[in-house]
């Protein structure tokens, strides 16, 4: 009986933590077929370090915790591997450490890098003929993921998010007369307008707001949201704008590329777009402005979590164990849409070749004409999403998250040297 | 039998509605003693300009569903008036508002300029000979308020930020290790600390964040600041840090006022203190940040609103009407402490006289030797008034915030013309 690695990659999300446990309980739940669940501690750099957590260790309370918890409980890393032939080291270093501690599977729960990682990983055992079973789980608040109707960890954040704007309208539309006219939000969204098209949901037959909002996949030309933003001052008394960090000017260059940090995958670290927003409205109309960036607040929400991204969260973790027991190899779990209306959904799986390195932006008619809004298609993809709520448990009047023990497994391996 | 005229003041809150709510149907309890509630729209200017709204066209219902809803239901404003020698036309008018409406009672909801100018409006109408009564009712996130053992409104930004810098804490803790180790989140309170302290709850036996608070009580020290930085990170891997827009340096400025720099592509950077501190954690010590500005969201968070602020809230309402029947004048109704633990409180009230314009700073003894944390009797003043949910009705996944009518009373006056 064969051991999984499971391990958690990326950003993490207020939901990931769900989907660990869906692979803990269902391994749990299947001693016949599955021995213990080790997690790499801070994603594969726990693997290639042969740090491997054993949460066999950890109490089924413990486990059960994991559903309130945002973040990553295992600890995250954004170490992307390179090609094969670049480090071939790297790989066979991973199934060293997978040979040692008798690992059968090994579960990568990430988004699009992580999910190339895997199948990259999957190529590998099978070149050195080591048997090893590489199943995908989706997780991302960029819902960026190819062939998955939604990915974990997206939906929570888009009812954060939504919850925001609507929640500063109100605190806007309170002061605008004799005050502040403009309130800009900032967002995540690195290439795809996913999170600034969820806040979209807000603006209903009872509230206008959010009035703008800028997408990457839309070009930002400041003469036309200038006049939007004085069409909307005019016409409301104010204008509530969400803007994504990856807006792009007409040459194709990020608004906000002033920061000099890029991090391992190559990515500039984003941030900082809502002031030169801010700073346009108050030069160009002059109109007093707030802004709030939401930053890791937005990903981290787990206090106001969708209960469906929760499910989905738990359904594809509990997939990837069972695809590792039925035998398969280099799949994503995946989460299939039947009905939007009542909505109905089940979890499938997709080739992790044709998931790796694709990034699904916003489609074209997810954008209403003018390029500021959302439509009612995108207004139909989202609001199944985010529907329900679970909150988590209050201790002392602040959500009691779990932390696990982190017991780690004694190492078999000598020190990793790369190469 | 008069009429009420209530006017909300200043920055909103998630529950300064909650408050209304008090007034509004505390006087429908007693239709042998009040007339009809008037709100202000726009706080005081909506009185000046004879914008009133009858409250008594809005259904018990909707009433009922202020007690969700955050932000100015009336809508605010931050008019000040200015002294009566200054400016004896607005307070002359004001009392033709108020006889010309029949109103008796003047109820002013909001913070210490409003508590001022409840007082000066109680000194005009008694020279003026003019029977009214002025109550001022507590209001602001900054918890500054004299006289009252907190203001409501604060308790629930508190909830909120403890809530999300814990969070935030958890984000950070997963990605510490190969990616960012410096989180910081940027809190309102100009001159205050309350609510920059409040944050500090989130550090408890379970959990270490936030590891450093900066208030605008305790001189920024950039060299003591980047040393408690760096122990931090050497400790836990990592440092979370809670910012005070209203920190201030050595020679008694603004830390956020020296942001007159242009960034490199030529724009002004209109960044926050936030901005500042991460630039120089990323120029000083060469770690990589991520940070947050909460800015509206902390105070218009209504859907982690804590529960016994909104019972605040709504007394305070309550015992406004309550003075006002009782025949009492320029007193502001105020929340006593009982008991901490278990947390016992009754409302009571002051004279305005003694709350106008006082602003209550953080006690010296609430902040720790180091001047980077809280302390053990800061943590026993602030527990008890995060305790407790309400979560708002949702409707399609998000919360369901109520909009009033804003039926206006016919105007029986010249149009306001201001000298």
């Amino acid at each position: 009986m064969k051991n999984i690695c499971y391990a958690q990659s990326g950003g993490p999300t207020a939901v990931i933590n769900e989907s660990a446990r869906g692979v803990i309980e269902t391994a749990r739940a299947h001693p016949d077929k599955i021995g213990k669940v080790y997690a790499g501690l801070n994603g594969i750099s726990g693997v290639l370090n042969e740090n491997l957590i054993d949460t066999s260790l950890e109490s089924d309370a413990a486990i059960a915790g994991l559903r309130h918890t945002p973040a990553a409980a295992f600890h995250s890393c954004r170490h992307k591997l390179k090609s094969i032939e670049e480090q071939r080291s790297q790989y066979e270093r991973l199934i060293d450490v997978f040979k040692a501690h008798d690992i059968g599977y090994f579960l990568y729960n990430g988004g699009g890098d992580s999910q190339d990682t895997a199948y990259k990983i999957s190529q590998i055992s099978s070149e050195l003929g080591y048997d090893l079973q590489c199943i995908g789980i989706p997780k991302t608040i960029d819902n960026d993921l190819a062939l998955t109707d939604c990915s974990p960890g997206f939906a929570s954040a888009a009812k954060y998010l939504a919850t925001s704007i609507r929640e500063a309208s109100y605190d806007l539309a309170s002061m605008a007369a004799s005050s502040t006219k403009v309130f800009i939000l900032e967002v995540m969204g690195r290439h795809t307008g996913w999170l600034a098209a969820a806040t979209g949901i807000a603006t209903d037959r009872h509230h206008d707001a959010p009035h703008i909002i800028l997408f990457p996949e839309h070009v930002f030309i400041p003469e036309l949201f200038l006049k939007k933003t004085q069409d909307c001052v005019k016409k409301f008394g104010l204008c509530t704008i969400v803007v994504s960090e990856g807006i792009k000017d007409q040459s194709g260059h990020l608004v906000q590329a002033s920061t000099t940090t890029v991090d391992e995958f190559g990515h500039a670290q984003l941030g900082g777009v809502s002031h030169i927003i801010a700073n346009l409205v108050k030069k160009q109309l002059g109109l007093k402005y707030h802004y709030a960036v939401a930053d890791y607040l937005q990903r981290a929400a787990r206090h106001i979590a969708s209960k469906t991204d929760l499910e989905h969260a738990y359904a594809v973790g509990k997939k990837a164990v069972e695809l590792a027991i039925a035998g398969e190899n280099a799949k994503m779990a995946t989460i299939v849409r039947e009905h939007n209306s009542p909505y109905a959904w089940r979890v499938d799986s997709a080739p992790l070749e044709e998931v790796a390195n694709y990034e699904k932006t916003l489609p074209p008619e997810f954008i209403n004409e003018e390029g500021f809004h959302i439509t009612q298609a995108c207004r139909d993809y989202l609001l199944p999403l985010i529907q329900g709520e679970d909150a988590p448990p209050y201790l002392n009047g602040l959500p009691e998250y779990t932390k696990l023990k982190h017991n780690m497994v004694e190492k078999k391996l000598p020190e990793l040297v790369l190469l």
